[in-house]
C-alpha cells in the first residue's frame, strides 16, 4: 500500500515535491491545498485534486503525511504547529536561529494529536547538519567548515531589486578556492567573512538610473554585502532571462580533526552538493523524510523530529535485508 | 556518569580505540581483553587493567560497550556472537558479502541476551554506506559510484608479500581522476575496474630474486591485480619503512541523480574522506557508535543493529536541544 502523500502550497517547492513523488513508486499524490483560488491552480499530476486550504480538516483521514511548502519567514510558524494537530508533517523551516522555538511549538501539537512532524527537512539545515552531527561526533578534536554556493541566494537578490533604480537582480554566493583548499589542508585555518565567499551581482537597471550610485549601494549593503567582496554587473532584463533564469546552488561541509596518541593524525571529511536546482532538490530530501514520518508514526511514535533523529534507513524504501545486502 | 568501554583485542584498530576513548569525555577505558600474555601487553592509558580474553565473561557487569577489535575474516564471525551474549558490542566486520549472514547470527545472541549489538561500523562499511543511502533515497533516479583510496589495501599487500622472492611489500589503490571528473560532470558513465582504480606497488624483492618475474606475477594475479593498470617499484627495505609505514586511505561515494517534469536537473553528491590513518578513523567511528549503542539499550533497544538504523543524534555526546540549536 503507497504512503499517500498531501502538498500543502504550491509554489516552487510545491511543485518539486509533486515531480519527485512521481519518481518514488511507494509513494503517491492524494491533493494538493492552495489558499488561491483552486480553480486557478493547473498542476503537473493528471486526477489529483487541487482544494483550498481551508479543506485540508476534512481530509485528515484521507492523507498520510502532508508537507508543507511555504516560506518560513511567515508561512512555516503558523502551518506547521497547525496542520501537526491533524497530520503526519514536513516541513523545511530555515530559520536557524528559530528552530529551537519552532520545535517547541510543532512538538507540543504533534504530541497532542499523537502525529509526527519533522521539521527543517532539506540541505541547511538538513542534510549539512546531519554531516556537520556525523563529523564532529566521530572526530571530536576537530573543526568543521560550512561553504555555500556557488548558487543563487533568493534573500541576497531580494535585497538588491528593493534599491531605487533595481529593475531585476541575481545574486550568487560563491565560495573562495583558496579558502577551500587551506581548509582541505588541514591545517584548521580561521577564516574572516570575507575569506570563505565573494558574492556576484546581475542587475537589471532602470532606464536612466544611475549606476555608478546603485554599485556602491550594494558594496555598502550592511549585512548583505559589506563584509564581502562584491562584484556588480549590469546586464540587460532579457540576459538576466536567458542566463540566470535557473536556481542552482550547492556547498561544502568539511569536518577536519585530528587522531592518536598525540593527535599527530589528521582527516578529512568532505560533503558537497553541486545542484541544478535548489528547490527541486530541498524537495526530493522532503519526500523521502515523508517516508520516514509516515513509518514512525505507523511505529507508534509522535512529536517533532528532525533529520538528526531519524535513523537513515528510515527514508528509503528498501527493507532492512535489502539495505544490508546492497549498500552496507 | 561515562560510559564505561572494554577493548576486546589490542592491535592497530584496539589502540586507536584507547586513544579515541581518550577524546570523548563521557566515555571511560575500563579493561583491555586480550588473548596474548595479558602480563606481556603494554597499554597507553595508566590505570586500566588487562585482563586475558576468557576473563570476559567475569567482567560482564563492568563494561556498558565492548568494541570487538578482530579480524574480519576469523575473529569476528565467532566473537561477535559470543560477546554479544554478555554485553553490548560493537564491531567493524567488513566482509561486505557476509554481513546479511553475520548479522542474523549476532541478532540472535543479542536478542537473547537483551542486549544491543551495532555490527559493520567503520567508514566502508559504514560512514560510505549511510551516504550510499541518502543519497539513493534522495534522488532515486541515479546511480551511485564508490572509489576508494588513494590509500594502502592490507589484502592486496599480503598477496604481493606471498610471491616467491618478495621480502616485504605495500600497494596503494588509486582512484583515476578522469574517472572521478566523469561521474562528477553528471553523465552517469559506465565505468570498468580498469578504468576506477590503479595499483601502485612498492616491494622489496629477497637478494637474487627474479624481478621480472615478481613483476610479471603481481601483474597477472588474478582478482587482485589483473584487471588493473598495476605498476610495480623496486625498494629497499629502508625505503620502505621510511616512506611507506604510514596506513593513509580514503574514498569518494558520489550520487548523482535527477529530478524536475521531465528529469531536466542534475545534482551531485559527494562524500570522501582523506585519511592519515585508516584503522585510527576507523576505531574513531567505532567509539561514536559505542556511544549509541549504550544509549540504544539503556532505552530498552536490543538485537543487531547497523550504522542504517542508527539515528545521526545517537553518536553524539551532545543533547538533541544543543543539537538542534548548534547544527541544524
Amino acid at each position: 500500500m503507497s504512503i499517500k502523500i498531501g502538498i500543502y502550497g504550491y509554489g516552487n517547492l510545491g511543485r518539486g515535491v509533486e515531480n519527485a513523488v512521481r519518481q518514488n513508486e511507494d509513494l503517491e499524490l492524494a491533493a494538493v491545498f492552495t489558499r488561491r483560488d483552486p480553480s486557478s491552480l493547473k498542476i503537473n499530476t493528471p486526477g489529483v485534486p487541487v482544494y483550498h486550504a481551508d479543506k485540508a480538516v476534512e481530509l485528515k483521514d484521507e492523507i498520510d503525511v502532508m508537507i508543507i511548502c511555504g516560506g518560513s519567514a511567515t508561512d512555516l510558524p503558523e502551518q506547521t504547529p497547525a496542520l501537526a494537530k491533524l497530520f503526519n508533517v514536513v516541513d523545511s523551516f530555515d530559520t536557524h536561529a528559530k528552530i529551537p522555538e519552532h520545535f517547541k511549538n510543532v512538538d507540543a501539537c504533534a504530541k497532542e494529536s499523537g502525529k509526527v512532524a519533522v521539521i527543517s527537512v532539506g540541505w541547511d539545515p538538513g542534510m549539512f547538519s546531519v554531516n556537520r552531527l556525523y563529523g564532529g561526533a566521530i572526530l571530536p578534536d576537530g573543526k568543521d567548515y560550512t561553504f555555500w554556493g556557488r548558487g543563487v541566494s533568493q534573500g541576497h537578490s531580494d535585497a538588491i531589486r528593493r534599491i531605487d533604480g533595481v529593475a531585476d537582480a541575481k545574486q550568487y554566493t560563491i565560495p573562495v578556492d583558496e579558502a577551500l583548499e587551506a581548509v582541505r589542508g588541514g591545517t584548521n585555518p580561521e577564516l574572516t567573512t570575507r575569506q570563505k565567499h565573494i558574492r556576484e551581482c546581475f542587475v537589471v537597471a532602470k532606464e536612466g538610473a544611475d549606476k555608478a550610485k546603485i554599485e556602491e549601494e550594494i558594496k555598502t549593503m550592511p549585512n548583505y554585502f559589506a563584509d564581502y567582496d562584491t562584484t556588480v554587473h549590469f546586464i540587460s532584463q532579457q540576459e538576466l532571462n536567458e542566463n540566470h533564469s535557473s536556481i542552482p546552488h550547492g556547498g561544502f561541509v568539511i569536518r577536519c580533526g585530528k587522531t592518536g596518541a598525540n593527535l599527530e593524525n589528521t582527516h578529512i571529511i568532505e560533503y558537497s552538493l553541486k545542484l541544478d536546482s535548489n528547490p527541486e532538490f530541498t524537495s526530493s530530501v522532503l519526500v523521502a523524510f515523508a517516508r520516514a514520518a509516515a513509518r514512525l508514526n505507523s511505529e507508534g511514535a509522535s512529536g517533532c523530529k528532525t533529520v538528526l533523529d531519524i535513523p537513515p534507513a528510515y527514508i528509503s524504501p528498501k527493507s532492512g535485508e535489502e539495505l544490508r545486502k546492497e549498500l552496507l
